[in-house]
């Protein structure tokens, strides 16, 4: 952006552009708006990587509209989450989709080569952490990852999380994915020598408080280099191994 | 207390009570009102162990009082928990106070000889922790209980846990104390085929909220057999290892 | 486990076993992987016990595919918790259920014959906490205990509890269940010799906050001996107490 | 009031009364201001009571200058409550002053003769919550109740709640005061026929959230008839206690 | 009880009574246990008051059966709280039954006439708590008490308030039924005379949390003389005002 | 008020109004009593805008009374919150009603020409806010604003807040309405130099806590200048932007 | 600042400043660097109002050399919130300094003549309330407001918030100042017909949890056109009242 | 350690290690118990790094104690975390220490040259946050990482934040800590296309809730690439930055 801002100062002296332009361009918007969103048009150009579409409390029509006005001005990748079912076959009827399930995402585009330094691990305490994980999991694989899952692998039968050992020591960053205690976080981070992103879950009941006791588990782990996402943000701890993963190559 | 009423209906039927005085003394109080407490008087009899004084919001002279209206009935044992060091300093003036300053609980009378089932061991995730760890200990000692000590063996080196793997499967309770995210009582209550009592102390910073992380991870425990009792409450801890530890003997 | 290891390696030294074949049975799974979950294939051999489902948030062929999986491998006995009638309808056309209603538990073999030491009571403040405390009876007598019920003995009628006085002094473990204000705990607590497990239920309504007021009513109670468990955790609060309730037997 | 305002509208249809004079009547204040405070001057008339003063924040100087405010308006006795014996020492100086150290109570005036229709018991759990009893205990005194104190009588030794049975089905307004798990409140509720008020204090340590779970505990009792003032809140289940015993008095 | 007692040791020394018969009937249960609920038969002439069954989470089928064996037994009447229109409908069947739909009660038997001391007054802050406000009406009504109806008298048109100031200055309690920030128990404490029960309700929305702020705010009330129920606790507060409502009463 | 009042006591002094007649007018309810609410009738002459019915918890048949009862009064203009469509479909049956869906607000009457001294912007961080911001944008239209709209100008594209510079800096007074971590209201309480009205919303999940996160992290701006309210208040916030839009106007 | 932008790329085109510079100028900081603290330095042009220097967690020194560096840079006036009367002495030292002990504020310079459009009115419900709102006075009259207080109106006692009524009818702004439940604001915001701003204040004891109380039921008034600041902020609510009073007045 | 055990192997298979001698060693503990503490002596070996010790709770002695036993066993250098300015001086008597006050760090041993793959940026939102900034930079240098450090430069004057936009833009890692409502979390977070590890601070009052606003408000944060550790955990995101800032590096 300072470069951009000294290039048109520079057409400003030079006459090239004149001073109303450059005071509009200074505050132009990068996003078409489409009434009920503002659709970002040149992200894909600022991180080398798909557009995404947050799904939840939007219609079926308004994803499609935003999808289109992407597509439309070139971008390439759209990914479009917590995407429930019933919606994803709406908008399959207007959009090339591919659709998975169990993480509730949908592709627009196709999925890239892996391109990342190492492996993302995503590892889950229990069976029901597994939408969260394949949030978590399918991100990352649209971002260009290579992902290693090892799921149910919680503390109780600490035996389940030794046999993912080489998984752990092996990984570049790994994803945390737990209810209940989210004790999985502590021992993972114990053992990782790699960045440990940690995502507390809604699984559990009672005290579990809708994901706040793993929550706070997570924020106490006692091993570090363990940082905590919001609870059953699968997304945001994809996007940010990503990122992660990427540290260290050109154009990251 | 029902073969109790039995003996005493029995002398009012046979003319060795009065009317009077069975009702008088099934209204009976079995403690001694000394103005600030009531002190019960038979709780010995019942228990088999030593009668406990709780320390905290207590004066020096209340606690002095109480410990003497109790030898002068009899008792033989006295625990005094969450006594500071000033406390029994000023006790010590009066009565005759063995101090464990670290576990702040003083005993008047002497610690018994070991006569549960097994052993009671007490772990710690940290050295923050021993305080808590230590009342517990000291409780459960003075209750008749072998203690083992594992302090120090929290998750974040999971090889600490791991060299008291021994210790773990070879007690016959075990009591967990832990602060921060508690994570401990879940390794252990998944290694472990005992009971386990997990007791959350209030150690740590920030999200662990005084002692609320730890709680709610430990009643969420993913592990069966684990039983969580409130923060700190070391003596809690120890009260109970010792029921458990004598179930199954005589008299216990 | 430690003896497990101890024959491997001298497997090695003798060259019974390879240094690879070694290397990898230390780290080797005792469970088989189903895709959707870990079935854990050597529960039953550790604990003398059936083996447990968690059937929340599993739908009906999830279930009955873990319990082929553990038949298959031999395991005796499965239990099923959190089942709900319609689950157990569709798991029962494929597998030889017995359901029970209202504990919302399914059981997959037969139930055994009680081998504890004592008995263990399950006493409810009230008649909504019956689904949890079912939960915690037929889980024990699945796990081979002799189980007496008490329910609706909530303390606003005192002489409801009080008429379970025989009960409450003959148990060898109590389980109370209750909502609102769990003040059932302490009563219990402060009468019964053996160890209490509390289980805070959902029952009530406005500062009930689903569980937590008699969840914090039970940790903070003033009777010695009680432990708790998470709210509405029938099934913990039973296993619990037939760990305990076989202590002192050979094999426990 | 409605009786004032007829009486000065006639006043003013006779010509007694100017019109200002009764508009500034109707919107005059039945207190002085002198500055820090508006002292009330007619709430003795009101109620038949003594002027309560309430320590806590003020300095000795403030509450010795409104005491004088109020004796020089003829007020006849004065409450002060939450006086710390600093304070006391310090208004005693200029105010004749009796002072109840454990209630932080300071009475100027005289105590009342007993003039409701019956006692008003005061119950506390254990023997922390006596501060707290007593200024419950000593408001209803100053308002003209006969009280009588049940101290240390918790549900953890259930016969000496029962020691005072005689007291409980006796009084004609009960006060619970009770930290920890406040189950004495439902047990008492439990057997009392009169209103019951329950006080929870900030007695007790961890999960007890500074009385937060006796509140809890309290608000949710099962017993009828039960209702709950705000944690240490002593003079208000005086105060109230006390409206409530002099109900059916004349001039009540 | 204390005269019960007596008179049996009196039988029991007369020969009149065995000594089993009398251990027995000291511990003899004053109610029915018909399975999934213990009824108490004597509950009625402890109070001269209607009996009360909570309908929530019973079936009608339960509570059709705990009707018939109160009324099996001669009690009277009887009270159903938290009845929904359909439950109301099934029980009709066998059960002759005045529904009061928005009070949700269900009434078996007549509505006694009012013989308390004088009228209670149920206030309500707006429109949206009426449920609760006639729960408590319908029940202070059931008990024997004149019920006077304030509704929608919210602080924030505080001329409606000051409406119904000769109500309030006439009652001889007061009930205040308010959701959102409850102010009005404040407003209403602050001008009446006799006691006031305060009755949060869940109405509201965001910051409201179902009625926590109304109860915050109710029990920190600055106005002397005001105590609070649970959230929603209409029945409560009706019963404890009908209690007061009879005191000085004969047989009250 | 105070003028009405000395009218009406000079009425009384010159005999041309009784003394009941003036003791019963000052007493006289403002207000019709339709049964379940009480209708205002004269608030509109007290503030020179529309009525406001709160839609939420009423029945169609209710708010087509309460409508009818303002009309027959003579009231122009009635706002209608929190009406659902199916309300809506049922109220426009009797009533001439305009519905404004995404704002779930019926409008019976015309909106006025905007009188304000400027405009209102009303901002939001996201799309999903939409709702609460339609409520506040049309509530202000009705009660006489200009409204400009910014939506989805959420800070994680800080560029998008920063093109509706313009709109910040030339408002009146901005409403900002934001869910999740509601970063977006100390932005603009920075840029602007108007009053700014937060609006935290239930838009989130997780730690968002249905608003919680935002109320805080509004409530905790380190910009000066912004107030809040409560969580989805669109109509407070509209409804107080208006009073301030039109502070300087003759007869605001 | 846009028409600073458009100035600025004026003179780049015509060569009057360099492209260099106008990039340099475009990211300039309006402030200086004095290591503990970026000092403001153009904010007075911006408000034409005085600077503010949050005194907490500052030292004497860091304050006194935030003091000099806004002196330097010709900032007139100053004023320094939340500062002790330690720190006040020390800063005094090297600073002519004013200082107001209750709100703990010290003013640099002179206190302006009012110039805003109205007065604004501040009330507390108590006497402990008067830090805070000598906070929000003091702010309000440095800003260049008259300001008029009405303390210790709380509603307990509803005819000393009604003595007031000609102020509150009066009054541009209104700000209400109350800790306990805060009714004050609901009761003084249906009164009101201009805008009031509650400051929740962490006055009382127990359930009011240092504020929480009062804020909830603040943000949930009942009464329209009341809108909330933090716990004890009275600086924001002065500073805020007073950009509303100048609304309207030239350059506001 | 997977190679560890398969070189064990070969051993006792070539009868290089006794049976006993490798079960032993598989248990073997890698730290050295000095009482009070387990001091880890291979973790350098691990990682590369100096060792940690939490001063917190511990005695001077007691860290005295344990920097020597790491000194003793070959550990180079040492970060002594949480250290109060009289511990430092207490330890500094028999240990040659290093004290960084503002960051409350202890260092033994010398700060390496930086070797990380960029810079960290070290952001905070006031002065207040200076404490946890200088504990995160503090120990990402001792671990070596170039910091760059923009202290203030809080969204309230968004202009300061912008001064940065090339910090921002040029950062390998950036670690915001803010206290309040945390919103520079968000911004920073929405401009930089690194990873951002928020630390929100017990910085604020009232509603901060002592960092909870913070810890919501980043947790919530509608940037992608944004996690966060505990409140005021300085040193966790200095140890996470410098573990991602040396990822890609040989040997990292």
């Amino acid at each position: 952006m300072p470069s951009e801002l000294r290039r048109m100062l520079q057409q400003v002296r030079d006459g090239a552009m004149s001073v109303d332009a450059a005071a509009a361009a200074i505050k132009a918007k990068p996003f078409e708006d489409i009434g009920y969103a503002k659709v970002d048009l040149h992200r894909n150009a600022r991180q080398g990587a798909s557009e995404v579409v947050y799904g939840e409390g939007k219609t079926a029509e308004q994803i499609a509209g935003i999808v289109a006005a992407m597509r439309d001005a070139g971008q390439g990748d759209v990914l479009i989450t917590r995407l429930s079912p019933e919606k994803a076959r709406l908008v399959s009827a207007t959009t090339d989709l591919q659709y998975f399930e169990v993480a509730r995402i949908g592709v627009v585009g196709s999925i890239p080569e892996p391109d990342g330094c190492g492996t993302v691990l995503v590892a889950t305490g229990g069976t029901s952490d597994m939408p969260v994980a394949e949030e978590a999991a399918v991100t990352a694989e649209m971002l260009g990852n290579e992902v290693v899952r090892a799921y149910d692998v919680g503390v109780a039968g600490i035996h389940r999380t030794f046999a993912h050992m080489d998984d752990i020591m092996g990984a570049n960053v790994i994803i945390v994915v737990a209810g209940m205690e989210g004790a999985l976080a502590s021992i993972v981070g114990g053992m990782a020598e790699c960045p440990v992103i940690a995502v507390p879950t809604s699984v559990g009941y009672g005290a579990a408080f809708g994901g706040v006791a793993a929550l706070l588990s997570m924020l106490n782990s006692c091993a570090s280099g363990v940082s905590v996402v919001n609870i059953d943000n699968g997304f945001g701890a994809g996007f940010l191994a990503s990122r992660i993963n990427h540290m260290g190559k050109v154009g990251a």
